[in-house]
Formats: C-alpha cells, sequence, structure tokens
C-alpha cells in the first residue's frame, strides 16, 4: 500500500495508472474509521480496479466553535484496516500542504447548504465542497464513494459534480449502524455513557416517524411534534433539527406525498449527532 | 475538425485522446475571433499534440447592466479560422448545456477579485472562475492559454488551479496589438470612429508611464495624476481605473520598486475597454 503525503506524488501515481487504462475509486475520509468507513472502502474495491483513501481532518468545514482541534485520530489503526482491506493508495496530505499561504479559491452551491446542517454550520459545506474538488483533482478518481449518513453532504457532492462536470460517479453507501441502531460515527466517540444511550433517540425517531407513515400519517407537522415530544423525553437531548424534506432540493415538505427524507441533529453536551431515513409511504 | 456541443461528447473525445497518451491543450474563448485569439490558439497548437478551442459567450461572468445580449457573434468566422489553424476540437455548448436547471455550485477567490476590474464587475471573476472550472473538466486538458490582456483573469486562473489542484499548465500569451497600439479586444467592434481614436489612451498611457518610470519616477501618486490628466485630455474617455499594483497580489503600491502592474480600464461610452503592462524600473 502506498502512502502519500504531497499531492504532486499522489497526481502522479493517479496520472499512471490512468495511462495504464486502469479505473480508480476514491473514499474520502477525516479517519478515525469505524465499520462505516470500512463499508465504503470495501464498495469501493469491488466496483473498480484501484482504490485510493484519503485521510484529512479539512480545517475548512469546522466552524470557528466546532471540535476541530479535538477531532479524534487514530492513524495506526486506519493505516491497519486500510491494508487489510486491499487498498491500493491512501493520501495523507498536512493541512499546510493542502491550504497553502494564500489559499482563497473555494467552490460554494448557492440552495442546498441552506438546510438542515449547513443552517447550524454555515461554513461547513463550503468547507466540505472546496475540499472534495481538491480531492477529485489531486485523485482524479472514475467514482468516490459517500455515506448516506451524511445525507446533505451527499446531495450536495452529487450537485457538485454534475454543475462542475466533474467525470465521476458518486456512489452512495448505506448507513451502518450499531447493533441497538445508533448510526456509527467518529463522534460517537465523545459521548459519556449517559449520552450514549440517549444517542439512540435518533435512530428510534426514524423508527417512530416509519410507523406513523405506515399507519397512514401524511401530516408533517403532526409527525414532527411528536418526533420533538420524543427526542425531549431523552436526558441532555437537545433537538438542533427535525425535519421531514425533499430528499432533492431539502425544501421542507408540509405533506408526506411520496419519498421524503427524514434527517434530524440532536446535540448532546457539545456532541452533536445525525442521522436521516427515506420515508416511502407506498412501502 | 470535430465540434461538439455536449459536455459528454467533449469529455468522452479527451478520455479518448488521454487514453491514447497525447496531450491537450484547451483554450477558452467567447468567440468573435481576433489576432489576439489566434495567437493563443497557435501557441498551444506548437506545444501540445492536440488543440481544443472552447467558444462560449458565459452569462455568469456578465453583469446586469453587462454587455451579455450585444456581444459580438461571428461563428462562421471563428470556425474557419480554428480549422485552417489546425484545430483538432471545437467545443461549442448552449447556455443550457453548461448552465442546466437548478445550477448552484460557483468557484470564487476571496481576494484576487477584489481589485482592479472586479470592483466594477462584482461577480464578473466568479462567473469565469465557475466556467473555467468546468471547462477543465470537460476538457481535461494538460495546459490551457489565457492572454495576457486579461491579467487579473489570467492572475485568478493562476491562483484557482493552484488551490484547486487542476493538474493543468496555465499559459500567459502576450497582448496583441493594432498596428496603432490599441489592444486587440473582440469589444472594439463596438467603437464609433471617435471613439477608437481616443481608444488610443490607454496603449499610449502605458508608453507614458514606462517613460516616466524610465526617467526614475517611483511615486505611483505622481505617474497616476499624469495619467489621470492624460487620459481625460481625450475625448468621451472616462476611467474606471488607472493603477499601479503588485502583479501578485494586485494590491495597489505606492512606490515602484520591483516589477509592477500597470493596468487600466476606460469607458467609452457603453464600451469598456482594459490594457495593461509590467513595468520594470530595473529595465
Amino acid at each position: 500500500m502506498e502512502i502519500f503525503k504531497k499531492a504532486s506524488e499522489m497526481q502522479a501515481w493517479s496520472r499512471q495508472i490512468i495511462k495504464q487504462g486502469e479505473t480508480i475509486c476514491l473514499v474520502p475520509t477525516m479517519g478515525y474509521f469505524h465499520k462505516g468507513h470500512l463499508s465504503l472502502i470495501e464498495k469501493g474495491k469491488t466496483l473498480y480496479d484501484r482504490l485510493v483513501v484519503s485521510i484529512f481532518v479539512n480545517p475548512t468545514q469546522f466552524g470557528e466553535n466546532e471540535d476541530l482541534d479535538s477531532y479524534p485520530v487514530d492513524l495506526d489503526n486506519d493505516l491497519c484496516h486500510a491494508e487489510r482491506l486491499h487498498t491500493d493508495a491512501v493520501f495523507l496530505p498536512s493541512k499546510n500542504e493542502m491550504y497553502k499561504e494564500n489559499f482563497q479559491a473555494y467552490v460554494e452551491l448557492a440552495n442546498l447548504p441552506n438546510h438542515l446542517c449547513g443552517l447550524s454550520r454555515p461554513v461547513h459545506f463550503k468547507g466540505v465542497a472546496t475540499i472534495v474538488t481538491k480531492l477529485f483533482n489531486i485523485v482524479m478518481p472514475d467514482a468516490a464513494v459517500f455515506g448516506q449518513k451524511d445525507y446533505q453532504q451527499l446531495r450536495i457532492i452529487r450537485q457538485m459534480t454534475k454543475d462542475l462536470n466533474f467525470d465521476i460517479k458518486i456512489i452512495g453507501a448505506p448507513i451502518v449502524r450499531e447493533d441497538d441502531g445508533l448510526a456509527m460515527s467518529s463522534r460517537n466517540a465523545y459521548l459519556t455513557p449517559k449520552q450514549r444511550e440517549s444517542g439512540l433517540c435518533l435512530s428510534k425517531s426514524i423508527e417512530k416517524a416509519k410507523a406513523m407513515i405506515k399507519l397512514g400519517e401524511t401530516d408533517a407537522d403532526i409527525i414532527l411534534n411528536k418526533i420533538d415530544v420524543f427526542i425531549n423525553s431523552f436526558e441532555k437531548a437537545q433537538i438542533d433539527y427535525a425535519t421531514l424534506c425533499d430528499p432533492e432540493t431539502l425544501e421542507t415538505v408540509k405533506g408526506i406525498k411520496g419519498k421524503t427524507l427524514f434527517a434530524l441533529a440532536v446535540n448532546f453536551g457539545k456532541t452533536r449527532l445525525i442521522d436521516n431515513a427515506i420515508l416511502d409511504p407506498e412501502q
């Protein structure tokens, strides 16, 4: 397994692979791998000749009061798993390598970030779109895999890829959950045992919303009011948002007609967890 | 010579060329070719295996009160010259092909647009950076040629290419002038005979500034005051800006120490002309 710290070295490797007529799949990560990451790597590896994993905690997608400095790191573990899963190359740049002095070009979307997580994290998706653009240009992959847990991120990357004509297939991979339903996240490591218990309110809310829709409820306000009461019954759970919206535009819906995104973010002390599901009244 | 109207067709052609191990050079244009454009095409053709010329009047780089609707067009002439100069492929998309419904991803720079033309054309460089990003992803060239007449544009493209890690060499090509010194521009077609005469104030200002520096003048205010008086002596010439600045940051300078950019924009009725030169007190 190759490890590249310089963009130019990564680029040279990719150019060589492309010249050989082989395909490349990129899995962009911020490291601290859990089973969710590993599922992305496994997915990418089966579909393309070569698999590149990037590990970079991207500072531009963190707000000033967010957890950039405390974001968990375990590089040895990450590299061990990457190798075990037959990753061909790991791109492991420093912050200075990715954001050189006088850096000033950013990619930004006009509408999709003005919903869900974008409301409480105003710079987040600008940072995400910018770093993913850079990674696309450095790794030059045929495809890239992103987790559906970060639904809004996946939607934004699909839109950006289309709008900016990146000739890259975007693959969404399903949410991986703990046995009790908690969506896997590097940030779960922050949770105290009490918070970990309360963290189940997210996946349980999804089950609750699904059940209400199955029973024929189509009024978004009625569903969301019940979800609010439900989440507030969990200790230390503070709702950032819990919303029903159009899976394409992310605009909130009043009534459940077709496939609808149920997305929520809940704070537990300083730790913010997210979860989501597509609800389908036809199913 | 191939002509492609769809991004996907252009991309497929480029992929094939890259697979063959050949290099591609892109010359992005808005059409209505003059000798300046032709010099870019000639430059690109000599250095790379394949030459792609794009012709697209990009709406997002025009402000609301600018000349998008009246921008001159002569496609037959453009294609004739492109073929004569052995262009391999022309990319000729429609506005709908480049900006599909719900388009919303833009590339923007934080500092470089806040100078010179960016001050009177606030959306211009966002449009330029976005369309060039799209063209880079569609044509996937090894190099792209831009004219030095649009100095700020060239500087912004160089910065964007570096910041976003495009593996593309940016080539700047010298300004091409009419016999009397007027810099070639598609917008020269708008000028009345009187305005055409006054248009010489731009290139003459450059000669004047060069002469002052040659005589040892190093005070930017003194030079620019004389230039202002000089330009105002031309009929119908209204200065947008005439400034001395750092060629890298585009920030204005007080004293002429090393190489300095002299850039100016002058309005003649509704027509806005620009010109520039690097002044070097050591020469």
